[in-house]
């Protein structure tokens, strides 16, 4: 269970306060605010708060004294540009604070991030719960033949319920031997700095990550794509669902030139374009090395 | 005049239509949404959208579920010991939008604070005004005779006149030659691109400036500094009144350990140790350089 | 002239004097270090230092003790995986300083570029030189008419030799009574951080910037790009050429992935498809704005 | 033992082949280059490549075509007064690669720092090896009563033997879970990619890392100070000697204006301010917290 009963009765008691304020508002974000989204076994992401919508994008673009045009229609116009041409900043202007509980594993990846405010639950100075992700049944792959960082088909049967069994035994074992080296019930007691070491990387830790608009969109082209590891895209399936909520029109239009784009290469595109012209092109003729025809193949076929 | 009556009235208009939200709202910044603070002779700060308060740091420094404890007092005392032991993550956790009107030199000093988002009015894109920087007469300094890169004694009479001529003089006639080399009456007109360059550096400009909390009160502590230029002085100073609103326990902390802190040596605490213990330390046993010791002499006489 | 004699006494004298390294040794670039590359009329580029070259990639991206493959060919392979898959870090390992002399409203655009090093010339410390950039005939260009961003047809005859008047009248104007206003000869002298602001912004600055190859590769691609303005193109340009000679396999990738590529949105990569399958597409059918469809034949026809 | 023989050829094979360079060289560095500094009991630090020196630094300051003074007296004043004045752009021109192996927990703390370039060993592509942190006796610590995220007496006797065997028993029983869900032995073979989150926080991967001086001191100021975890200031300790032999000058201003500095309050300067003076300041007329005033006294008396 993701939250405890005292933490639903404190984000009820948020979302139950509204307030007024001068702010720009973003109806669409508001219905998620404080709302906590289950994700993996124990996981969630929670929207904490938030800056501008899309008209402030536009509002900053023509850098205005008041909210730009009034025209729903203009403004998503000049957004599709903005973003078709790699104008980034205005996106940099909105922002968003979520609130993110999260295996330690993913939380490696999630970091390397490095344009984003974050403030992690510290194992120096509190206690980590006992909770660890453990892999729902159709998510055990096994390691891809093909992809060295890939996964191949669902593992099955006795291998299967080995995996399981292992992964909780060693979790469970782990976080008794936690305890019991910071127990002080007759002896000292490790300090927690180093009790944690003894932590595997699927026990769950908790953050507040806050990012711009635009290096939200960036994460969630790396991390809400096919490439990804299952457990992170989870998390930026959730986190795209909430941002097409909170700018429509900016997430309809990243949707459309980022994240559904294709990138052709000098190669790439210089191919096509002589198919078009009715040509048969090959790997041997087109400039690509093997792997590259290879993907420009599933691509385009 | 900074600015005009239709952008008081998209000011008015804004400030009218309050809204209900979620989130956490700070009713001293809600007093300065919108409004155009004046900055020297042309120049403004208004503060576009904020997010967060002070108890939006404790939240984040708990990595809590609700907004933390109840008392101010004890947000309070997690704020100044965050401040005092450098923590400055929690801090990031706030951000802050301004719409500023500032000329071109102080611009330029501005920009090289890199950790903030910047969308600027275009002069490539679109004409600037004819409004341009000229010092009131009490801040036309001399050249300091000390320091390379300070102001001496407020210049007067003959001198001072010569100079606001000069000054003004220059900045019109290089704006009429603006105007002049963009004309199309008559004439094909010089792109906006290359026209700009005319213009000289008191010119104003305008931009979107946003920022988190820690990195604003940094670029605070650096130029409402008695060593920063009198100008760009001028906008932090306001911005001090403005952040003191919004978040006055961290501006309070900020206040007593960064902006009035004082910074020892090595060399200049093991001086005042001694001097404590009844010693009399002079440069020549203080193990400081002659620039340093008048430095230390300053504070501590 | 961009360069003194004296200055170009102290680039032999640094060119002449090898020392030994135990480092990564690029002689591509050993070759451009210390020596002024000409631009625009006073501009220069430099290379002053750098870090690596195309097997520290590799060597990054394996996190090897030696210096990965002995193969040249098996380095580029990799290079051109990692930029065909955007795996950036591995590029960000290079590091490359320059000294630059440039336009102050070419600087403007260029700082806007936050992730790398800089120590600006300070016109608060010190006199700038009388040096302004007035462009060549063939780059005097009337504004388009379709893009309010860029350039039209170049301006001839007499709206051109006028044109190129006010700009080296209002320039030397300018400068004269910027040195009237310092002078402190019989009288006080205006303090240079004020008096500067009477420049005009095509005087020359000078800055060292510093900057990882990644994001030197950003920042190419933007600026070395036929929307760029004219000025700054002339850098990026140059620095291409280093770059090329600094780490052939990466640049030639980035000239390929990057540079040369062409990106599809979701609407142009369906519309290709069609096309390939025979299909006649529109703009009506097609799914694209007016404008996009535009940018599209551009490419594909 | 750190690394293996294959690993200390290729850096003797390394170290046994000068070039030539026009570059800045640091002789001092120069002798660390590809050396394998041991660090707790699998760890090590290694300089991999390095960019610029003292004189570096005082080159970009001044801007200049050259080397700048050739007197290391004068470099060392400005040095200093760069240092004293948080002048920190000249800092940021010289650039470091390290090549560290270090326990996951140490490197969850490290990457906060998020001004830097990183490429860690990848536990998606590659099986880890079998090598865990467990502390040397004498670190073994009991939590801190006073201080939530401090250590307090080392363990004793049968706790603290008890808390080795855990550590190692857990590591190993993980480690062999690891390769058993792992093996194709019969199996398919759980994916690399979440066969890693059974792993504790206390194996060792590696990376590459690299930053700029100005970045690399205030890591070093943070993690070799007496408040850092143990683990992670044995890293910063051995990279102060190596900063230390690269850049003299600007290591003893930093030792001096940084590491070694005290920063007083607006109230601790007054609370000192009035001691000079003969008065008795206690924490009540002091105008300090209880906590704060236990900080001052501990420093001051």
């Amino acid at each position: 269970m993701p939250i405890t009963p005292d933490q639903q009765a404190e984000i009820d008691s948020l979302r139950a306060t509204p307030r007024q304020t001068l702010r720009a508002v973003s109806e669409g974000m508001e219905n998620h605010l404080y709302v906590a989204h289950p994700v993996l076994d124990h996981g969630l992401v929670r929207v904490v708060d938030y800056m501008g919508d899309d008209a402030a994008i536009c509002q900053a673009a023509r850098v205005s004294y008041g909210t730009g045009t009034k025209s729903v229609q203009n403004d998503e116009g000049l957004i599709r540009y903005l973003m078709r041409h790699w104008h980034s900043t205005p996106f940099e202007m909105c922002e968003v604070k979520f609130h993110i509980k999260l295996p330690v594993f993913v939380a490696r990846q999630w970091i390397r991030h490095r344009t984003a405010n974050v403030n992690e639950y510290s194992a120096r100075y509190s206690i980590l719960d006992r909770e660890f992700y453990i892999p729902a049944p159709e998510h055990l792959a096994a390691q891809s033949q093909q992809n060295n960082q890939g996964r191949g088909a669902v593992l099955q049967g006795e291998e299967a319920q080995r995996v399981l069994d292992l992964l909780r035994e060693d979790a469970m074992r782990s976080y008794d031997n936690y305890e019991a080296m910071l127990s002080q019930d007759g002896q000292q007691g490790l300090a927690r700095e180093l009790a944690r070491m003894n932590l595997p990387a699927n026990i769950y830790t908790q953050w507040y990550w806050k990012v711009d608009l635009h290096n939200l969109l960036h994460f969630l082209r790396l991390r809400a794509d096919s490439h990804a590891q299952f457990e992170i895209r989870a998390y930026a399936d959730i986190m795209c669902d909430i941002t097409r909520d909170w700018v429509p029109a900016a997430f309809g239009a990243f949707s459309d030139y980022r994240m559904n784009a294709v990138s052709l290469s000098a190669q790439g595109a210089a191919a096509l374009k002589r198919r078009l012209a009715g040509e048969v092109v090959t790997q041997e003729n087109s400039g690509m090395g093997a792997r590259e025809w290879r993907e420009f193949e599933q691509v385009w076929g």
